[in-house]
């Protein structure tokens, strides 16, 4: 078969490889229709993350049928189309019972990263019965490849974690596929204010079509006056950081009101200031999350109920064996507009 | 009346003041019978909130008689004895409807700070109704001191927020009398281990007497490795941090398992490195609250069903006019052995 | 002044009374704009509450302005416009002090029933400071006029206790304006699916226009086989009761789900069989509550963002001075295909 | 091997059936060290369930060593000793990942009922690794046996149900094993006061030894009026039924304060009055619940802790040969002040 190999920073190829096969008796072998690409496989590309070897097939994302399964697998059966978390759950572990598949000791975020992924023609899924979702017949596959990750993401990082509410006022911090994923979401609790801050106009126009009610391009204003500005100096209920850098986390420390919820979405390499100083008394709540995937199930009614158009975030639709394209495409996100791009068979 | 009365940084005196009287209807006077020291006292004394005026009446924990009362006031009648809290709450705004009475619009912590408090014979409080508790009869009014600041802050801001569980191990870090209050209030919820960490040998040794099941002094052995050990390198369900310096909230960082809570509950004076880089994907969540002071009357109840004995971190007992001394030995807390001193009528 | 009176059974009037004025300082005298009739008058006006003594003004609910205040209430001042909230609340009880007002010891639903209401040129308030709302400049005061009861009470004690969330399934048993409140609200946590069930098609076509899914007259088919046939024979997630007789409780029994939530606003007369013998095993949670409008300001925020629109629930207008043939409308409601009146002055 | 078999009801026997055997890959065989006999066991017996079939194994508690496993079972191995859950968790399914064992699509509570059970020197149990609890080295396994059904059963049931709090007054209705277990682990969350409602003085006894504040013979006494006496006309935030005929559920109904929790144990025969009449504006929940045992873990920890020492609850013991007497001890229960019986090998 054909697969996206990472052969060490900067290098890639659409490359054949030999077709996965069962392992153990609970692995599923699915057949991809539709993938996708994610930030986090450009910072793999870019070296950021030394402990993925070279060799491995990327990709955490996607649809596909059931090829075949182990014989312990009992949810599927062979030509089911599924979707593919990219969170591997044993159902098992401390961590599975407690519906903290992030933390499975056996899976977590493995896929494209410890384990050959789904930027290929075949992968093998552990856990088939726990990290894979049966599509409905006549569901729209395209708009179910952003349940595999981004959404789940945005929703229980971002708006899960940060408390959202019915008539609260919320900021998002950063306006990229999962800033974005989070502003789809939140409105599944109605706030009253959504306020997008990004340096990006084109992303910021964007939100505004997708339920932004005030953007905040933060290289043109002060964006924590403008916040203030608008919340009669209160600040947010809840501030979703989704960049993963100090400034972003900061600029939430800056504009939450007391008794409100930063959630922290981005990616982090390095630590932040957290301004105990003015915080410890102000009733606030931090999380951080590596996304579950534990709503997936949820989110696949909302879709199916037509309450949420993930499709939205789909700008670029590639083949598979445009990888290379669809690589340089979503790489260069801004110039493209790009928020998702589809690959597909 | 005899007053303690602050004359900015390093100068305080316990001199004659003019009694209190009712300014707004909703006030209450009231006749001291017992109050505390707290260390924000020694904060304010040493100068670091210079908000505090010079001429002012510090103290704000309590238990008294009511002498007098606005003509709004509905809850309480003179000669009722009360529990004074260190927050006043209007019962109105915003903020008191939500529970958050801390930040009241027009109270929170004000008391012995932005207005006279109870260090005196006899101190005004401002919407009594909903900042005065009423104390049954024959209740240990010494023991009830303890729920003016100390219990209430150990239990929301430590345990609640920290959501403490059965069968949780968790770390209390600091020995003082905060600290020593969140370890009483976190058998509440009967967690399986309750790890307290000090630098102070004397204070540990309490905390075994206490309820700890185990101690470590950070000042002889690595209580990052040591809390390891004792946990399988898992780390804690729920780590409390009852200092308010960078190092202490550092060492939650390191000590908190994935899906765990740590729970500020000290007073910071300067930011903190938050390690986003290490906990962004560990499900964590990190709290900060001043007391609100809302579990005043479950406090209450579980102080009069005989399910927490309060008294037990009072190590010393002054008169009113011995209030000076009572400072001293306070200021001295770890050479005194003190936790919690009475200064009574 | 003129007010509706209550004569005893049958008999009403639109009548001279004297103007109300303030007994205690937390009072407010408030000049009616507009006011509203609720099922519950009607319930008044049958005998079937006999505690209302004759010579009563009836009515719970409305907007105006603030004509006179006593001298302890601080958030008001003359010319203010503001909601009445049907329930009187303290703010300094105990029940208060739990956001359950409902039950406040010298309040509760108290206007129009113990003390003089709504359906008059002026109103006393007790307590005004928590029991009334500011309206924003600007607003759509008819719009909030269903933020004094109907409102709060389709939200709080239907879908706020039914714990609706994004993608479930919910039921809404019973379509008259208390369900259509249901209804409304509902839509705040994004279900996928809303079946409304009731026995007049207009009204069940009016369900439709305000978000239904589905709906079902229950008079032509039997209810259960169809809930069980759009639901894959698992039951709804939630079944709110906004009819209160047996058979649509016992309704709620039978269509509820594992794990699901039957939620009760209708007021009952008489016992409901609970079949446990089916039910214990069902991990099913039913609630009950008297509306305690802690939502109003949250529901505020949403009517002022356009999240929700509550002047689709008012199907007629009339003057004050048309008190009477106001209430043969709304006691009418089939026929005259009336949700809510509005009466104004 | 030797097995307790029913042979219909009024018919059962201590002899030979043939030795379990592996039938799916995730199956575990576990020889019993211990088991118990259940309540429903003696419902079975009696007929009450006539869906159980001649020549089933009852019992579906106990601890045992694993002998063999499946070939998909990976938390256990032989040798491992094991606490027997009663509930059957497949751990893939739509339940199952909602945390709701009990209705497991290819579980829940089977075991003794629709498959052989722990009555045995062997068992068979379906989805191992989800279905038994490792037991640590040193554990006292007799105290273990309390957590295959009872402990959990009361615990998840009547206190997480119940919503237990710090301060609460409860009510526990029955003060058989699962009343007991409910009182025992109630204590988890230090309410003030715990009534304990029975008809049997001895019961009533032990209760006060297990932590019972006061006790109620409700054959000798009005419980209604003796609760209210104890409560100041209040009644209790949570009453637990334990018992499961419609007189002990309605006394919930009229001891149960406003806001308060009815958490319903017992397993009903017939339907009960629910008195919305009295109760619709009485904010009250109800909830049910067939144990699902997924606080098996965080129960072990309190046991492991010495929290809570569930050998209390056991009575009597006996050999495995002599299963036949133990039924009898336990089938008489009353006179012979029995709670739990322990069978041994």
């Amino acid at each position: 078969m054909k697969a996206l190999v990472y052969h060490g920073p900067g290098n890639k190829a659409w490359e054949e490889k030999s077709k996965p096969s069962i392992i153990k008796p609970t692995d599923a072998i699915v057949k991809i229709l539709k993938t996708t690409i994610c930030g986090t496989d450009l910072h793999i590309m870019k070296g950021d993350m030394p402990e993925v070897e070279a060799g491995r097939v990327l990709g955490h994302e996607g649809v596909g049928i059931i090829e075949e399964v182990g014989n312990s697998v009992g949810n599927f059966k062979i030509g089911d189309h599924v979707i593919i978390s990219c969170v591997t759950s044993c159902g098992k572990c401390e961590y599975c019972k407690k519906s903290m598949y992030s933390h499975c000791a056996d899976g977590g975020w493995i896929l494209g990263y410890m384990i050959d992924g789904c930027q290929a023609e075949y992968v093998r899924i552990p856990y088939a019965d726990n990290s894979l979702y049966l599509i409905p017949a006549g569901a729209d596959e395209e708009a179910l490849v952003m349940l595999s990750d981004i959404l789940p993401t945005g929703f229980e990082c971002g708006v899960l974690n940060g408390q959202v509410k019915p008539g609260d006022t919320i900021a998002i911090v950063g306006a990229g596929p999962v800033g974005m994923a989070a502003l789809l979401t939140a409105q599944f609790y109605t706030p009253a204010e959504i306020i997008v801050i990004d340096q990006d106009d084109n992303r910021l126009e964007v939100a505004r079509t997708f339920g932004a009610t005030h953007t905040i391009n933060s290289a043109k204003v002060n964006a924590i006056e403008k916040v203030m500005e608008l919340t009669g100096s209160k600040g947010v209920d809840t501030a979703i950081e989704a960049v993963g850098v100090p400034a972003t986390f900061e600029l939430c420390e800056e504009i939450i009101a007391p008794g409100g919820h930063i959630a922290n979405i981005g990616v982090h390499g390095k630590s932040v200031s957290l301004h105990l100083e003015k915080l410890w008394d102000r009733n606030i709540t931090i999380t951080t999350r590596l996304v579950d995937t534990v709503t997936t199930p949820m989110l696949l009614k909302t879709v199916q109920s037509k309450k949420i158009q993930p499709k939205k975030l789909i700008t670029h639709r590639f083949k598979l064996n445009q990888m290379i394209a669809a690589y340089d495409t979503f790489g260069n996100a801004a110039e493209e507009k790009a928020l998702k791009v589809i690959i597909e068979d």
